[in-house]
């Protein structure tokens, strides 16, 4: 019989087809918490949460505590800024400190590629990976897979369209391996210099032209670009961006007609995708902040306390 | 038969003179609880309480988590620095996201007016403004009003002078409308400079002489000079300021006998008020402080559940 | 009978030998409590337990506030940095503030020697100082002297080196006073500029050449050296420090066979220690975090509670 057998989230890589089928199903269970007067259950109570983030990713961070508050786990928040945690010391040895408190999870925010699963070797907590460098962001996929499932009543066979910065995003990586493991078929669209150099060996379908790539798409998810840093190195300028793969009513006129609009928040409006789009009847931009916090309350669940927990209050 | 039925705090400007009474009788209940050996009662247990500030405000954000915890309500702070949050979106934007994690309370500070009215709009949650701008300070009012009431017994019919830069005073321009609401009888002193040039019709009277201000008043109520924004723009030098408008024993004479002295603080000591003043008997200022958790326990409670609570614990 | 009744914890000075026993001996009951599967009791449910740090000391704070929810307190966490406490007003008014939202306890860490000694003298809760200064840092040396005694079964009669800047760390001085107070032989060694002139007078012998100093030795505690500030100017350069005074295992052949190597974290390695030693089996650097959390759950139940609870949970 299945059951979900992890200590840590470190990626979408690691997760089987069965394990992303649970967490999606247990966030199931979990909206419906966060729904109720009391949106609040014993399950974890007495267990510790370690928040612990390099680079600051507020909303990332808002959405776990919210989790865990929820599911009434104690939780700890520390901030490499100011600290000699991560300054003075090395990775391995701010591991070891944070081991020694005896947390049941900590949650891993860090510039680097890899943070996560170096930590995760040196501490018997469970490791979940809030975003490691441009590597991997898997609770941002798996929220991305259970808005979908949600949406659409399956993963598996949907057309998909990935589109921006795909080389140095860690949110479109996770993706991609999430949703190929799901079955989608996958396409991916943006500027020649931000299309990975080994994009077909991942599975996916490397169409530049973004109207073509939105045919008969059932989903699009747009990508945030990071204007304070891309701007002038990987396309000429913003404005230039904006014309060809911002999203507009336009350019979604050749997907079906029940497509979804996707984005990983924050938006930027007028850039990468319109106002009104954002705000339209095909945008679940704000549902995947909604799924966001039902699907970090099954990662923290299941990571924690697994088969052993009986009910879900 | 009354019932308090705001879905947010916004101003003063919207609160009855019942609301208000319903605020200040509410509180006067959660002042026992902060003084019981456990000062925490289930009221809010499982309801989520966002605060989030978009400048430094300690002391606020301090009371309104410690009147959250002291209701068991959970808490998540979120600070706009180093956050995409406020700066690479729009307001509304975020209220949105705000909104998409289910919080019961939202408490914003945010240094343009109006920004509280805009994100209640956007947003089911409540909504308390916890300054914004130059405009309103309403819980910072409340508490004042409480404790007027609780030092005189009344407010109505009392002579209150308010001194220092009114102009630019969301403290006192949210206690100006709170106390004209409850009936007190109101005048407003300090430079020219930093009187309003509506004052008049705010139902106020202006005397820029102090001395005169101040006579036959029962309250006299501070503001803090903000010694890094306004010296040398709206007066010469702190030093005339200190001179012309410091409270000191020797102005108040001319108040009543059992004047009360207070000051929102942090307390500039030696420029709007001297020391021995502060810590003198007449000084209520550390009781502003004190009943500001209840208040805010109150607002609360109030905005949250209101009326379908039963029970205060 | 013996009773622990301290409003405060400012330093070990103020401890007596049975006080120390006292808050040792509640330690090791709440060893137990973190390891439990559920690490929280309900003993300080419905206190409120105030964190303000002057300075960033994000090891401490995190060690504080896990014990502080382990036993079921409410925590607020104030930072001085961007606030108007500690800044425009005198530490006398923050801590007059600070009482006024009635805590029971302020843990207070400050640059400047004998800051949580001033904040005790005008609030009724108990303060902790979490490190004055180049003063004290009581809760360091207790978690020290409880590592020792759980490695050793005893204090009394142990020999001990503390090798480092022993004339400008708190950690040094708390351990100095507490060491000699339980019985303990003390030997100090470290470059000339970093002995306190008084050394003997504390009843400490001074040996400068760390060979000799290490001799015969059950303990031999490193400290820090503040990589950022004293390069330069007590010593001639980090590398020569680290020849002469760098723990390695040469050196420590002549300590005792079982030694146990400390340290206050976070570690230099290769500067006050080499990573060998530790992360060797003579090292109990972790054990010191682990135990910090048992030892500060015992600081909090004592100063709030003291006898008057019946049971730990």
């Amino acid at each position: 019989m299945y059951r979900f057998s992890h200590k840590d989230l470190l990626g979408m890589e690691q997760l089987s087809v069965s394990d992303i089928n649970m967490i999606l199903d247990t966030a199931d269970t979990f909206m419906e918490i966060s729904s109720r007067d009391i949106k609040k259950v014993p399950t974890l109570r007495g267990k510790s949460v370690i928040s612990f983030f390099y680079e600051p990713s507020t909303r990332t961070k808002a959405s776990f505590e919210m989790a865990a508050k929820r599911l009434s786990a104690d939780t700890i928040s520390l901030s490499a800024r100011d600290s000699s945690m991560g300054k003075g010391e090395t990775l391995i040895d701010t591991a070891r400190n944070l081991q020694a408190m005896n947390p049941d999870i900590i949650i891993l925010g860090h510039p680097s590629s890899g943070a996560p699963h170096l930590l995760a070797r040196y501490v018997d907590a469970g490791v979940i990976n809030a975003g490691d460098g441009t590597h991997e962001h898997p609770s941002q996929a798996l929220l991305d897979l259970f808005t979908i499932r949600k949406k659409k009543g399956r993963i598996k066979g949907l057309r998909v369209v990935i589109i921006g910065d795909i080389a140095h995003s860690r949110v479109a990586r996770s993706n991609i391996i999430g949703l190929r493991k799901m079955g989608a078929e996958l396409t991916i669209s943006g500027p020649p210099t931000m299309i990975p150099a080994d994009a077909e060996s991942l599975g996916v379908k490397v169409v530049l032209d973004p109207a073509k790539a939105l045919k008969g798409k059932d989903v699009i998810m747009i990508l945030r670009i990071q204007l304070e840093r891309q701007s002038g190195t990987l396309f000429p300028s913003l404005r230039e961006y904006s014309l060809v793969f911002g999203l507009n009513t336009e350019l979604t006129k050749g997907a079906k007609k029940d497509v979804i609009i996707m984005h990983p928040g924050p938006i930027n409006r007028g850039v990468e995708i319109t106002g009104d789009l954002a705000d339209g009847p095909s945008s679940v931009i704000l549902d995947q902040v909604r799924n966001g916090v039902a699907v970090r309350m099954a990662l923290l669940y299941l990571l924690i306390g697994g088969g052993r927990f009986d009910n879900l209050g």
